[in-house]
């Protein structure tokens, strides 16, 4: 049995999202506006489409909570779509809606892909011609869901002093100040750069960075074009030891890997210094191992072994090392674009070009949000298989006990 | 169920490493020469330490296949270890050895920690104070298995006329030539890249830059010092329709980027253009799409759809779109260096020099080899999910009804 | 990746109860009125308690269909509960309620663990001690999505042909004739046992027994007592090779039985003749073999392989073998009981009766309904292993292409 | 990440059975001694064919543990088939043995397939015309690393004060005294039992009976006919709060009766009183709640719940209560006879009489033994799931906090 389980369902303009998370102990606070904060962030950001303005998610908590608490039992959520009233009947899961649909507008069969998207794989694999059967479901809405759900991870890891955050370091060719680059070592560092992002309307901490960022936003907007970029995430307050090196199924860098490069348009993923640790020699990004009997742990004040650098973004041979753990994702840009590509109808097979579905022009700020939420999600896994427990208070007594552990190790 | 699952076990000087690998349909001609190729592959690069000279890698198949065809049943695999005479007592799994065992030597316990190693975290994860008891098995000697493994499932996917290859393309700063970068989109230019590079010492298809590499490394050798470097993996032949959107989990670029990250020393994954994506403008990047009666698709000969670029990778929206794949993965230099790293001794917390280990200087060529298994079992495993079969003739089948499909699609 | 997947969320008299579930290939026609047959179904039997008045189950469909048809997409359902109204309070997943709620009543805290529950376990377990945050999750209300997940499936194997229902053949010490026992080997009898139980209120094929069941009901309900009993769960049409005995957990026969013994009261499971088996002599009861250029091979008529009895219940070696499943299953008798058990007090710890919650006397025939989804699922996963297809078409063809194979074999 | 993985391989007559474990934590004391003491005991009994006299197993601990203990690495074992020698040619994983084989004998193609095996089914899934193909490893012969596997979750449960154990109560007709029946309480009991089993040569506690048996297998033996039984497995000392309602899939019953069922020849399941529930009401059968200050709660003396029954078998709600667990297997006749059984030739269609291979009469005793070590994974599983812990000191520490938590609950 794995420690935690979660399932997503739901159409991007169908009736609602569904999210089932299962493994959170009993116990825990959790509350519809705590999620909804996180749903507001992957929402905004510079660069964000119309739909944006329209949809103002709110998470409806229908099962696994009472008296704000969780009780052990599995989490439901539910996620309206406020655009629904307008695609009933284009999105109805029963009948088909009545002429005068046929004769085209928004409820014409969605026949021209976009590249970059899933939509002909998509068709060719679940044999539709409708393409809309396709990218209504491999729509990035779906992440809402995924981020509502890490919210409630998140709230579970708060309660270790574990913190996770995120903030972008690359909107096209504009990159933040190399010194910001590959994160500081230290929890307080890290949550001011975060704290900085989240002022930030690209949630970037540089802020000269963050203009030029803008601008190229809107230039780019003027331009009918897209634009993709990086983002990092980290998470501080992570106990020693998390994953492991037994079988390549549980190192945990491969794990939160996957978990990065499974959100929509990510291309790329990498921990700590990532590619650039290629160019370098072994003297030169190995973190050298100290110990004191004062120094401070993995954000915890403790005796103990500790190091100066953070290279390896917090995971040594697939297990966390105590430092926060560091990993960054590359977006690719928007594949939607005014400016359309070029394309074949999946019926006619004439050359067309791809149908422009509205869009954002930048998704980067919310890619780094969601980021965070399927971090969480694989750390709090990784977190309830070591420590165990079915209330929260006995996760906390069995990690207590750790903790105490490691100081006399 | 899984389609495939596998297990590894087994430590680096332990008497074997062992490796169950289920899901593969009967009849598939297996035999442990062609498997032993690939170790052979594996073992070899330049760079390697003085334990390659000791192993000559040999498979044997312990059950699963009966005359040289498979028979449906979970395939066992043992590889001894050579070296294991020399080590009977120091890691004899049942009693500790006899004294003089215990006034050092080889048998005394390892104390001091290697920076970049699993060695510290795993020592404080599993409670041992000898670091032997951790570095055993978070050894990258674990990844012989995969490769024998995924020596299995190349064969599989062989009779789907899938290919899977790979090719160094950075060691330290020297990189190949850009116009090599990226991958060519034809599956006749990448065997070509792939051939290339097995003639080359350091898995390297450009010439030019092979003599450099191995130039480097013969200084970095000099120095104690260690390399990383990048390489990249393709798979041609890969019907569209492998992966999916529909769950976060089923996306194969999530799978695979799992795969790659959980390789030992791994620290960075892409897709396709990866992190170069994030300075393109979206007009720029996405492989638009175009359809010709009588044009390639994914290696087959048919009508069909194409693409004339493939900087998505072959993968959109988590699905094979029918171009080759291509990943990459950034190795870090190798962490065991003769020109020793600041540590600190487990047990009297003072602070020491750690640990040397025989050790390569550079082991991105056997990386490549290595990420050639882990991408074929993941591929192999989304192959079975959708096409099924228990016999290699049902799942060609059902292969071959699926791609008469698609030519009429 | 396993073939299908579900998760089912909700509380009992909470706002509702979810489902998701994955894997169903696209194309398939689904209406919310054919779930809705089966739940009603669930809901009837002589001997349902007061609860089944209030509720008629209905379930909306969320996502994964479109115009009536899945689109491949997760298939999320809901199912308000519709006595949620009078628990808004009790069950708020938010906020307390207010007092006069701690003066007792409907809100108190639920002290006095019901004996043969989950009540006491489950509050030691999630350190609970208001019961109510174990029963409500606990209860065998949650079986309804499990039933409305297996009418999806249902309508999934009925495009092959695969038929499953269940009967009673057991309540109290009433049990059908002994011919009926062990089911028949035909479809065609096993499906007049099926119509007939349909019509009798104890879903019992067995006139006779049925009038006697329903007096045994009657006699029990006065006497504030309650009843458990036997039903059988059958499919016919499934082709032979579902199921492997490669390894432990690849059996579809213990697939089932955990299926079946997940449902709440069940203790025990048999397979064909079950325990009957042990008191056989090995030539008495195996199922000999025999051949015909005309015979019928589970249900399609066929050249091939047959069997004159199905004492095994349709699996060998952990493998269909193309007969008509047979599983059985014992309920025990509801633990809720108007007469009440003796139990302690969590809080006080002092001697109380148990809690009576309102309940059944008997819910063997709704049991069966359940058995068959459960049933169902599994062989929907275990189907979908083997011929793998992303919509119905591409599992037909698959399905089709075994089919003729088997003739040729 | 499930908490516990294990999977087999192997061929009855191949080189080897290899089985791999994965999750026990470090530090545990594991022998190959300890695990051959199991070995041993399912190789007796009463009943047992030619083959237990050639094969005395004896397993090699291939890696996981060292100096004896367990260091958290997959540890995997071999067994030697001894009889391989014979077989090297028949069995070979590679080449075809040459002629004069193909002129029959022992190397001749199996065609006669026997019923209640997988032979059929298992030829026509895997498109198989020589049925040793299938038998090799469909054979019981598998179990015997399910057992060694089994025997290290015991020494992992014995840390805990966890006992496992089994004993025969049915042979054919024969059963033992009815007071026997159910399993008594207490864990005193439940081990004089065991101890009384281990003494009989078909493992059954009582002597009466044990004579019965040892007659009727004589008697069909000279008849050339099979034997089937019931065994039952107790565990003792199982901490309150194992498995859980909250999921179908989490269940403990359900995990339990999978596990059971997955053995060969098992057909049927019960947890505590299970099929005879069906015919009490509820009054009689709940096993009702006392508590007291100093009354012995599952083993461990101490405050607390307790019952006066086991009706439950210690499962309520699909969680351990705290009373033993004791669960029920029926297993059908050996399916293989002397006195053989019509088939059909898969070749020639003609009609045969099934094959013999050399085979036991009466397995009963040892599937009790094959049972425990299933109910010891599953358990072992679900503890870990419970209380996490990477080395056995670190689960200590997490379950004696736990127990001391129940103590105050």
């Amino acid at each position: 049995m794995p420690s935690l389980r979660f399932l997503t369902a739901g159409e991007s303009h169908g009736k609602a999202l569904i999210g089932i998370l299962e493994g959170i102990p009993s116990g825990l606070h959790i509350s519809a506006q705590d999620i909804d904060r996180d749903l507001k962030r992957r929402q905004s950001g510079y660069g964000r489409g119309a739909r944006m303005k329209i949809e103002s998610d709110h998470v409806e908590i229908i099962s696994g909570t009472r008296w704000g608490k969780t009780i052990g039992s599995p989490i439901a959520l539910s996620m309206e779509n406020k655009d629904w009233k307008n695609w009933k009947d284009i999105m109805s899961p029963s009948n088909p809606p009545l002429p005068p649909f046929s004769k085209g507008g928004l409820g014409g069969f969605v026949t021209r892909p976009r590249p970059g998207h899933a939509d002909l794989a998509g068709a060719i694999k679940y044999s539709q011609y409708d393409l809309r059967n396709i990218l209504e479901r491999s729509s990035a809405r779906e992440t809402a869901v995924r981020v509502a759900l890490g919210a409630i991870a998140k709230e579970f890891l708060s309660e270790f002093g574990i913190k996770i955050g995120s903030y972008v370091v690359q909107i096209g060719k504009v990159e933040i100040h190399s010194s910001m680059l590959g994160g500081p070592i230290s929890e307080k560092e890290l949550l001011s750069l975060f704290e900085k992002a989240e002022k930030s309307p690209v949630r970037c901490p540089d802020k000269v960075a963050s203009k030029k960022m803008i601008k190229l936003i809107d230039k780019v907007t003027r331009e009918g074009n897209s634009l993709g970029g990086i983002f990092e995430v980290f998470a501080t307050g992570v106990p020693i030891g998390l994953g492991s090196y037994i079988q390549w199924d549980k190192r945990l860098d491969g794990r939160l890997a996957q978990a990065l490069m499974s959100i929509q348009a990510i291309k790329g993923v990498e921990v700590g210094l990532g590619f650039r640790m290629a160019r370098h020699f072994g003297s030169e990004v190995m973190d050298e191992i100290f110990y004191s009997q004062g120094s401070r742990v993995s954000g915890q004040l403790s005796k103990g072994f500790y190091r100066k650098t953070n290279n390896a973004g917090g995971i040594e041979g697939g297990i966390t090392n105590g430092m926060p753990i560091i990993i960054s994702a590359a977006m690719k840009p928007i594949p939607t674009l005014k400016k359309p590509l070029l394309s074949v109808n999946v019926i006619t097979k004439e050359p067309v070009e791809a149908i422009y579905e509205r869009s954002d022009i930048c998704a980067v700020p919310a890619a780094g949000v969601i980021g965070e939420a399927m971090v969480t999600l694989v750390i709090a896994d990784a977190f309830l298989e070591k420590f165990g427990g079915d209330s929260i208070n006995e996760t906390k007594r069995n990690y207590d006990s750790y903790i105490d552990y490691i100081r006399k190790f």
